[in-house]
């Protein structure tokens, strides 16, 4: 079966839309949010947690499969769904990113992009069509292309040519690319210049692919300009295919996001947080370390129906986070994952009933509360 | 309903016995092993992980718990049990092995014992009252009597000093023991001395208590004369009351120990082991880092059904230990619990059936293989 992406609704009042992602692992219901596998784990949790959480789509990084255990491996083992064992939709990054984020130990050249692993100092090239065989190897459901982060702050020009480096990378992906079963979507740069964003965008889709990355934000930029640049790369995109938001978000970025138009997200920001006992609640952030939980024999967040709300109280996820306890990490990111899951469920059936306006306000409130 | 013991069957062959541990949280089949929940947690599993794998009694460290969270925290919050949320049978120890095990931290006088807090440096005193209060406070379904471990070697003069304040200490726990839904057990010493085994056992048992912990092995002695010391302290024990066998051990430990007469077991050795990628299986020991396991797609023990040999190859799981996964931890423990538990499970079946020696020797000999 071949991807497709379905547009079932578009709301009154906003540019939110309802969707549905078809592959060959099963629907994905848009918006959604993909919580991040980065070493084909999501980290503490087993496929059966992430599947009791209605999770639907993951994501793994295709820079750390690479170097560690190596994407031939893999492959050899018949791809990442079977190794990680889970038969749900898959989505890897192009790795890009992180090489980004390495900053000097990584160089761009118009070939591609020269690293140094951080685990024993080797020196690596990857170019796009080497990224498209590594994620071909790895056999996610939805593979991206090799783009250039442009860093930021940047020139004019300087974005200028990052923006058409990514676009001719884009184009070696595509041509590159032999798997049936795979979808590829492009990546618009553009940094934070409007006119850039929209010369990205008109390139990429001109390329024409799956669907599309917005990549190189909450790179250090405001928030305002974010969503200036959300919001005139937007228009440039085909209606109807998906658009995904790279690397965000705070739960409330999400919801200003869909209502934008957006219909993906991935972000470390619930499973990162959960480990360091930083928790998300319908009362607002709980840290659970804190004192006055010590002897609270409350749920986590009363309003909440997730294995962990329902089985334990404040007092023992204090205790085991502070006695440093496995079992911290996993009830925690069972509860931050349902939270962010729960969240998107929410915001769909506003979008459902033309009230995303509202729920947006309703939110924006029972948070400052 | 109060505690019982209930004598089903002995083997024909060996000393080996079958019986019922009657608590107010269940039955529990013996022999038995005891997962360690050191600190309200058997580490990164859940209690329904506990359950699939059919544990049916878990045991947790006064001392850990004294000191953190606290016992009249725990207390507060409706004990032990819905702490943790495990609704089956509980045990705690006295924490007297674990000040023990602090060395120079610790002091013994006739009131109790004198120790630092690794954690603060702060003084603590526990008396055998103080270690029953705190006990009942936890609220475990078995309790054990504080007792001084002997140091090992010990002379005969030190070892008749120290089990005679073992056996002080355990009348006055049975003195202020107050709850009559805990089961009380004492604990036997006696170092390495025959005689002062003997005459250990005689004074507890006078004592009287709903079973017996036979302490001070595994402190440094050899294996025969560890199992000389079970075996001439077995007959002094009645015969229609549990045995533990405190802290031990390999499988094959067990397995000896239950043909000799014992009847409950606990050891780190399972959890400890599989956080360090060391793992039982049927074929012997695996070392999952190794890397011969590195494209290795079949299941960590062909043998095994449990989740993590159902579901996963050992290249994932060298993966998963090389990138240090919390995932690792936990699919590792998984397994190793289950070999254990799915051992005594047969040995079990072999006592019923009489073939306990035959189930021994071909024990032994697979392992050989």
């Amino acid at each position: 079966m071949k991807f497709c992406f379905e547009l079932i609704k578009k709301e009154a009042n906003t540019q939110a839309r309802l969707g549905l992602l078809r592959t060959l692992h099963g629907v994905v219901k848009t918006p959604v949010f993909m919580p991040v596998g980065t070493q084909a784990t999501v980290k503490s949790l087993t496929p059966e947690d992430l599947k009791d959480i209605a999770v639907e789509i993951i994501l793994a990084n295709t820079y750390h499969l690479y170097l560690r255990p190596g994407a031939e491996i893999i492959r050899e083992l018949s791809g990442l769904h079977r190794f990680m064992n889970w038969d749900l939709p898959l989505l890897t990054d192009s790795g890009g990113f992180q090489i980004y984020s390495l900053g000097e130990l990584s160089k761009v050249s118009e070939g591609g992009l020269t690293f140094k692993s951080p685990f024993d100092g080797s020196e690596h090239f990857l170019s796009p069509e080497e990224v498209m065989k590594i994620q071909e190897n790895l056999g996610a459901d939805i593979i991206m292309t090799l783009d250039e982060c442009t860093s930021y702050p940047a020139t004019y020009d300087h974005t200028l040519n990052s923006l058409e480096l990514t676009t001719r990378w884009a184009g070696r992906c595509k041509q590159v690319k032999s798997r049936e079963d795979q979808a590829l979507f492009g990546i618009i740069q553009g940094g934070m210049f409007p006119e850039l964003r929209r010369k990205s965008a008109e390139q990429i889709v001109g390329i024409g692919f799956d669907g599309y990355g917005i990549g190189g934000l909450s790179v250090g930029e405001t928030k305002s300009m974010m969503w200036e640049m959300v919001e005139c790369t937007l228009p440039f995109l085909p209606e109807e295919q998906p658009r995904y938001l790279m690397g965000l978000g705070k739960p409330e970025d999400l919801v200003e996001a869909i209502s934008r138009g957006i219909d993906m997200f991935d972000c470390v920001l619930p499973t990162r947080n959960a480990r360091n006992g930083s928790l998300f609640t319908s009362e607002g952030k709980v840290v659970i370390k804190n004192s006055n939980y010590a002897r609270d024999r409350g749920p986590l967040d009363p309003n909440c129906n997730c294995y962990t709300c329902r089985n334990y109280t404040r007092a023992y996820l204090r205790h085991l986070f502070l006695a440093q306890e496995i079992l911290s990490a996993r009830l925690n990111t069972i509860h931050n994952l349902y939270y962010y899951i729960n969240l998107i469920d929410q915001v769909r059936e506003a979008i459902e009933e033309n009230r995303l306006l509202q729920f947006q306000k309703e939110f924006r409130e029972a948070r400052k509360a």
